[in-house]
């Protein structure tokens, strides 16, 4: 028996190999159209073989769900935090983050698209992280505000539309395209901003100026 | 034999509810999962009598996409082109994108995200159609920069940007939310005509302008 059974290291190995292999299937494929055999073959295990390491398919989707969350705030959520400039904060935020989908995309997209695959608990813990994140790209535009440096803008939408913006990249992004992966995330921070920010003097010059003007004068 | 064959009219408003139910299932499940007997089912038909009004799965989910281009066909894009200045044409677009979005997402939605369904065929005429739609977006973006409207940001990662704020939308929008579905599409459009469309005066005034006339100079 114990010769049949993996050693620590090679237990770990196959299992990075199983949820790799799963994320590949389920993002091409879609998680329902899945079958635990396709995963499987993948990773040349049996059926049998493959239930030695993980409990299930749903097992599978919320381990690269969560693995997903793990990725973006470590890469993303953590580096943006330490920056105290809420303009350098929020460029920080959607380069690291457009950094991690055009490196690999599949384990993001399958957090996005497929939350219904999920267990009510599952989920819960899923969303609540997912609008941890949403939060604080919510917070980092009130503290543009609060500078005065936010466009006249609704803070949720906006959070809303950097995301829409970043994450729609795994779409449209190609390696081998026109621009170079730095130039593409560079032009997205650059766009994303330009919604955004206000533009410096701007507050302070036209139509906006003078209509405060006539507000504040008695 | 003739009784059982349904009038012209009732065909056709069976062949209607047939596009319907099948688009409300797909957009739940995903194309790959629903069976053709849950849209069956879904319409009060059996198996062999949906097959009197389709051909089969296949051809529902390219008449859908069809169908959902048509709409963006005639509901944006016809708008859109009749609009002079590129930044009205630019909110017009988004403006109404925005609309049949926040209306009923699922046909677009599955526009979006079940192409490999379709044969190789059918995939090229819906991608042909997709690309003539991307193409009036960065033609329009191309017209700003004529006139020295545009920032100075690539068109085509900018009509990407655009066209993922706006297709997110369908993700986060609920009717009973805080903001009006008016509000919604009003702060969309002006978050992505701020991303891309240069401040007036701002080209002739502050850093930019100064970098440039020293490059200009010898």
């Amino acid at each position: 028996m114990s010769g049949e059974t993996p050693s620590l290291d090679e237990g770990i190995d196959k299992s990075a190999a199983i949820y790799q292999a799963a994320a590949r299937i389920f993002h091409e494929k879609g998680y329902h159209a899945t079958s635990i055999n396709e995963i499987a073959d993948a990773v040349q295990l049996t059926k049998a073989g493959l239930y030695y390491y993980i409990r299930g398919k749903q097992e599978l989707l919320f381990g690269i769900m969560s693995y997903a969350m793990d990725q973006l705030e470590m890469h993303v959520l953590e580096r943006a935090r330490g920056e105290q400039d809420p303009e350098t904060r929020l460029r920080t935020l959607i380069t690291a983050h457009g950094r991690l989908i055009t490196a690999d995309s599949s384990a993001l997209t399958i957090l996005v698209n497929e939350l219904e695959g999920l267990t009510h608990e599952q989920r819960r813990e899923i969303v609540g992280r997912q609008r941890a994140y949403m939060d604080f790209i919510r917070s980092t535009l009130e503290a543009l505000r609060a500078e005065g440096r936010l466009r006249d803008i609704d803070s949720t939408v906006g959070a809303f539309s950097i995301l829409g913006m970043v994450l729609w990249t795994s779409r449209w992004y190609r390696p081998d395209g026109r621009l170079s992966r730095d130039q593409v995330i560079d032009e997205i921070a650059n766009i994303a901003l330009g919604a955004v920010v206000a533009e410096r003097g701007s507050q302070r010059a036209g139509t906006g100026f003078v209509e405060t003007l006539h507000k504040e004068l008695p």
